[in-house]
């Protein structure tokens, strides 16, 4: 998709990532016999044979217990697509390398030579002793959906898919204070997401868990509504749960006094349409390179305005979330991660800055030292409340 | 199996593994705008495109052209048998540290939470575009056969079963400089050997192609010939290509006169037994932590004694062949490790004591730095000349 990217060899970014970006060391120096017969043959059997006979002890003597899988097939890489596996692995690199800056957590990646949900499934749960979680990433809707379900319910390691929950936890985090320093609740706010992929779906889920009532979602063809005869089974969930006022038109048609815009799609929307938002608007357009409206439009008719983009303020960037989350799970060993695990998050996540709150300030940037300890905190918390955590 | 090991957190084998003997690292630091934007989006994004338009730019810019997968079921580790996945993890930790420090490569342990062939196959035929290269370990046998083949099939980059073949590339390496200082050629020697496991099978396979032409192995049921009715396909296959002399009795028969042990079970030999090889014979009792035969009865009856211990000269161990093996294989961006791959191993190996050869000098230690450059050097070498290099 889009046009052939200069491939320059002498550019910063290719620079960088030469050999890749990721290297395993290991933590014992075997340098000598003694070194090597406590790691390994003959000291190790020790501790097999004790892990054999109390698998708990995994977690102390192993590194899974702090390791995350990023697990892709390729199908949904940034903007490009649907690119598979080996141009999917440096992002999937970058992530680990997220993983590892931001939580001092382990990560390997793991792109897959296939793009069949069963297999996928069979894959990851047949992999899944290795690791302490999932971390499913770029794997496009609705199998996506499909597959993070069936992992959530047979693995018992957290299992997280990032397009969908790194973004909503943000956005929940960001439209919180935004609602807040525009003196309204959450439970005010009449939402317009576009976008019914990943990421829009998993927004409108939590958006909901969080006390916001009306939310209507458009995808390309328009408002999501039962009365739509070409919805996926997860399209049409999401017309039973949102749209009480029945809308059946186009974006246009939702934005018309709608409070709040959360663009999830590449689909840009217009100035007309947009300057029919209520008064004291907030617009999250967080498409990236090109946010569905240009900052400058946006900030003429919302009084909050927030992108995906790093050189604008308020960055809506999963960043945000998922470390903390895995960080906070692993803290309290969770065996998963739950609806209020990333309520609890989003929270945490809105409160680092609410002390500092302007309307070029409701989110945290993601460099702030202080957001991946409060929101690991906060999940390690919720899992104990939840009952998940070992 | 084996008495339960008393667990004691506080002695220096279970104090080493503490946490695990492996952490990943960022080879980026990530810690403004500007790298982040370089290592990740959206600089990422031209990596991605360059790969998907040139496949072959994987190997320059991600992680996975140097990068090992080992990979285990837990059925066959140590000498504690099938403990499962995550009693395997420690050993498999272990070995990817040794990839690290013996042959400066990435290495990913993955167990497997099935036994299945079929489902191990599938499972690493989808995570292999991850990888630069997979390590089998401690799969059992027959098993680990029929694994290895298909991935070996199917694949297009290395696919090792090191308790197979690093076990065969050490003893031919030490078996032709105890030859040599007992001033025979490899062809003129008797061998036999006792296991027809995954070593048993590719110890004789790797002999035959070295040139030693009368070779008898035994099972727990004595010789492998092919009147027996209870083999496996592959003992069937070494009954017709092994025992030139048709031997059907039992280990003590087929001792008689033999130049050649390389023990490579569990089964203990009496010392009658071994009192019967012909004179200048040599011992390779390779069994952990007991080998087959006692070192001091092995000195008795033999010219040039090897075990797998570190506490006695001429350890036999198979990292003085798997890091360089496949530091070698992607040197030369090798798509496969053939035979000629592995005899060049062997012979490389075996070279580095050729000047300083005596009988408790046979091989070098597992510290020697001039191993793994040696074996990488003549594996590169050998995969040019078998045209599986790119």
């Amino acid at each position: 998709m889009g046009s052939r990217v200069l491939f320059d060899p002498s550019s910063p970014v290719f620079r960088v990532h030469e050999g890749g970006k990721l290297a395993m060391r290991s933590k014992i120096a075997l340098t000598d016999r003694e070194s090597l017969s406590l790691a390994y043959t003959p000291g190790v059997a020790q501790v097999c044979s004790a892990i054999a006979d109390e698998p708990e002890l995994a977690r102390r003597y192993t590194w899974r217990s702090r390791l995350v899988a990023v697990v892709s097939d390729g199908t949904a890489v940034l903007g490009l697509g649907n690119i598979g596996p080996a141009a999917a692995l440096p992002v999937m690199e970058g992530k680990a390398a997220l993983f590892r800056e931001f939580a001092g957590l382990d990560s390997v990646p793991i792109v897959l030579d296939t793009t069949d949900a069963d297999e996928i499934v069979h894959t990851v749960q047949a992999i899944a002793p290795s690791f302490g979680g999932i971390n499913l990433e770029d794997i496009s809707a609705p199998r996506c959906f499909d597959i993070e379900g069936r992992l959530r319910e047979s693995l018992d390691i957290p299992v997280f898919h990032d397009d969908q929950h790194g973004t909503a936890v943000v956005v929940l985090a960001a439209l919180r204070n935004a609602a807040a320093i525009t003196d309204r609740s959450l439970g005010e706010l009449r939402v317009v997401i576009s976008g019914a992929g990943a990421a829009g779906v998993a927004c409108a889920k939590i958006l909901l868990a969080a006390g916001i009532g009306d939310i209507a979602v458009a995808d390309s063809r328009g408002i999501v509504h039962s009365g739509r005869s070409d919805l996926t089974p997860v399209k049409a969930e999401l017309a039973s749960l949102t749209n009480r006022a029945g809308l059946a038109g186009s974006m246009a048609d939702a934005l018309a006094g709608a409070d709040v815009f959360v663009g999830v799609s590449a689909g840009a929307v217009d100035e007309i349409s947009v300057a029919q938002l209520a008064p004291k608007a907030i617009i999250f357009a967080l498409a990236n390179p090109t946010p569905e409206v240009a900052p400058d439009v946006a900030h003429r008719h919302a009084a909050v305005v927030a992108t995906g983009r790093s050189d604008y303020p308020n960055q809506i960037n999963n960043v945000l979330a998922f470390p903390g989350i895995f960080a906070g799970a692993f803290d309290a060993g969770a065996r998963a991660i739950t609806e209020n695990m990333k309520l609890a998050a989003a929270r945490a996540l809105g409160e680092v800055v609410a002390g500092e709150l302007a309307p070029d300030k409701i989110v945290p940037t993601p460099f702030d030292p202080r957001v991946a300890p409060a929101v690991a905190a906060a999940v390690a918390e919720q899992a104990v409340a939840d009952g998940v955590a070992s």
